[in-house]
């Protein structure tokens, strides 16, 4: 049966494409840059939101909802943050439409032309510290641990599927803190949640390092992340996190009277991850047949699928199905029974492998007899017959052992996927002929960087958090180094 | 202890924004018309959306999200709909913004101009309907029903917190059907839903009727709506629930196959509430010391305060304390200690007074001796002693109590506050000196129904559901009528 999904061997980009498109997580829509995230694809999202959510809560966040508009000016207010984000924004001029007088439907009108341009927040570091200076005085209103989940904008000119769109969803934490130590042990908490939440959840192994100055966040002092290795053996940032020190603070004025009662001004954080995690996840596990989803992630866990003929069969297998789904739901899992008699259930196996529901049991009148049930993985594609009296702490049982081997699986291929490059050489073809992360000798410069991101498109994905030092020379210019970076073409 | 809150006899409308700004529920922002809202006040959102949600599922519902901008164009394809929302809009015109040549900042760049300005979302039914056009072929593809979460932006020239904002928050149904019976259907099922939730969550009850046609949502074959009242007697449509007939369809040619192979349109509706709901919460229940939540909605719905001298009692307390804050979570309810030291206990008495919290319980050294805690209703006021070991069973009783209590009190509230007029003279005397709804006779016409408006400022509510026959005189033309409608001043 044909799901008509391009392998990836033959086009990886298609193969992620299809997957998206034909597994029901977003459509195209009609305004550039803009996706439409579909209920399936939405249910993977929320899953994955409120896993997050609760773990944001766990460490003392609450959450928030600021504007989505920021007054322009503020965005100048701190200098890299301006050459950051102020360039591909939406930009609010009008703010209203009017009847054109020549009939030509609706016209924007002239006279409603703002004083100062609003734009559509690409990220909003800038309109919150602009409120968090009326919030704070005193180290009493400190810590202050906020959190929102918002859409944002970014007018990408090239954009794809949840990996890069011009508006995604995303969850934005921003920080305040009465000291520099205490803003970085947040900053180190927050990535430490988001490697938690990969691999843990997603079943997507992380390296946890530091950006380069180069790849830092427009107004952070540093930038911390996660990177993740996709199949095609490219490299994919799934969350940052950054210490601001105190450069929004100056930028805004937010000042606080410390203990001593002497004022200073506030540390920030902030730190995010996007629905471009989606896109990580259906690169990381799928297969040539669908998408293949951790069973923690999954909005359907186990499908039951009746095999029957006739209508005798049906009413029968329809009644010990929604048994079965009871008893499965009872026991924690998310199931759906689908008894829907408009589809064959060689089509329903192809839909489900596509959709990638972890597990698959299959229901035959036979099979009631022999008090036993297949029970099919998507992931190992295994059969295996389960006697219907253990079938619940079986398959529950099923589920974890899932997780537990996708996540093994995907870091057994990234574990594989790092090599060391000492010439430049055998960084290039590492590159070309294995791909994922290349661990070699950097020199620390950005002309470095820049030069091997020109020759290579390989760009410094991060320096891995508690690099071990070892003397060497940098792979491109020979330059002394002190310690190995992580180098990959990424997404 | 004052909390400088405005008596509601003083000015009602200050003692809302008192209570919204001091409750810690939301706060102004930089940007016109737009508001923050605070961790408190989003906690509370968060409460109502998270059971408005499992409300939507249970009854057939997904979610998914669909682009915060859409085309100029799309706008002016249904007829009525572009004059009900292509006025006051958010425009955006540009993409990029680039530095000032003459060093003035950063301006939005004149070569970055769209072709086509899209429109920050007022609602989405265009965008949606245009997208639905090639999700449905068939009468197989329907019924669909999908929900989003979603910010909308309408640029209102008068703005007041939650209850009117140029942003805000809300969730959109938007459905789409093979017949106009099951279209109607569903209109009157979300109705419900809204309206069992605005009872038996928000403790508000809530008529149930039909809009008049110059009340109509733009595009819309019929607007039913929940109608609730605040406590100076003015109306507040808390909900609606729009049948679309095949308006929306026809605009942007979405027809389907049916059984028989015949195309015809699809049938549409849409319906929605917003962040204007915890506005509606705070004036139905609050008083002069502060918010009155009630229990479900409460982001905590018991605090502990203990009562110490001296470190000793202290250290006693907080074990104590944070046994009973576990022995209650685990019974099922939100609960708080507070245990900071930085407070007084009256300060903290008066705090949780002003947010609301329904149930206070005071722990002292000679409680804990006496076996007796002292349990403070907010709603009432009242107190109560409770045997420690029965603490769980009755708290938990309390709230529940609570809960059905407050429903009955605003329930009686609004009951007081139906009156019939059958006299001009009857109907403004009622409106000006007692407010509420008045039921009293229309002539069905819409010029009596908007000189009514510009005499009084009443609006028609509804047309209650089941709305008796009644033979009667319009209560300004004198002309006849079949049945009395709801007319109230309204938010």
């Amino acid at each position: 049966m044909s799901k008509e999904i391009t392998s990836r061997a033959t086009d990886y980009a298609q193969w992620y494409n299809d997957l998206v498109l034909k597994g029901g997580l977003a459509d195209y829509s009609a305004v550039r840059g803009c996706m439409i995230i579909k209920p399936y694809g939405f249910a993977l999202w929320e899953k994955m939101r409120d896993a997050l959510d609760e773990m944001f809560k766990e460490t003392g966040h609450e959450n928030a909802y600021f504007p989505l508009f920021i007054p322009k000016s503020f965005l100048s207010r701190e200098a890299a943050h301006v050459e950051g984000f102020a360039k591909e924004c939406a930009v609010v001029t009008h703010y209203r439409l009017k009847n054109d007088p020549d009939g030509n439907g609706i016209i924007v009108d002239p006279e409603a032309k703002l004083d100062e341009e609003l734009i559509v927040r690409p990220t909003s570091e800038t309109i919150i510290w602009n409120t968090y200076k009326t919030w704070i005085q005193s180290y009493r209103d400190l810590p202050l641990l906020i959190n929102q989940w918002a859409n944002v904008v970014r007018w990408e000119m090239r954009t794809r599927l949840f990996l890069r769109t011009t508006e995604f969803l995303w969850q934005e934490g921003h920080t305040a803190h009465a000291s520099s130590e205490e803003a970085m042990a947040e900053t180190l908490t927050m990535l430490n949640v988001y490697a938690d939440f990969a691999e843990n959840y997603m079943a997507v192994p992380v390296i946890r390092g530091v950006k380069s100055p180069s790849e830092r966040f427009a107004g952070a002092i540093d930038t911390y992340c996660i990177e993740a290795l996709m199949q095609d053996g490219k490299a994919l940032q799934a969350g940052t996190s950054h210490f601001l020190g105190q450069n929004f603070a100056k930028a805004f004025d937010v000042k606080f009277s410390d203990r001593e009662n002497k004022l200073d001004y506030v540390w920030a954080t902030s730190w995010g991850v996007s629905t471009r995690l989606v896109g990580a996840l259906v690169m990381a596990h799928s297969d040539d047949d669908g998408l293949i989803l951790p069973p923690k992630i999954a909005p359907v866990q186990v499908v039951i699928i009746p095999i029957y003929k006739g209508t005798e069969q049906k009413e029968m297998l329809d009644g010990k199905g929604k048994e079965l789904a009871l008893q499965l739901k009872n026991a924690g899992m998310r199931v759906k029974f689908d008894n829907n008699d408009n589809n064959r259930p060689g089509w329903k196996f192809a839909q489900y492998e596509l959709k990638g529901v972890p597990i698959r049991i299959a229901m035959g009148v036979r099979d009631l007899e022999n008090q036993t049930l297949e029970v099919a993985r998507r992931d190992t594609k295994e059969k295996i017959a389960i006697p219907l009296e253990d079938i619940s702490a079986r398959v529950n049982g099923l589920l974890k052992e899932i997780q537990d081997q996708m996540f093994q699986k995907a870091l057994d291929f990234r574990d594989n996927h790092i090599s060391r490059a000492d010439t430049w050489e055998e960084f290039e073809r590492l590159l070309d002929e294995k791909g994922g992360f290349i661990s070699a000798h950097w020199d620390g410069t950005a002309e470095s960087e820049e030069a091997i991101k020109e020759k290579t498109k390989a760009t410094l994905r991060c320096i891995p958090l508690n690099n071990p030092a070892e003397v060497g020379v940098c792979i491109l210019s020979g330059k002394p180094s002190t310690q190995r970076v992580l180098f990959a073409r990424a997404y």
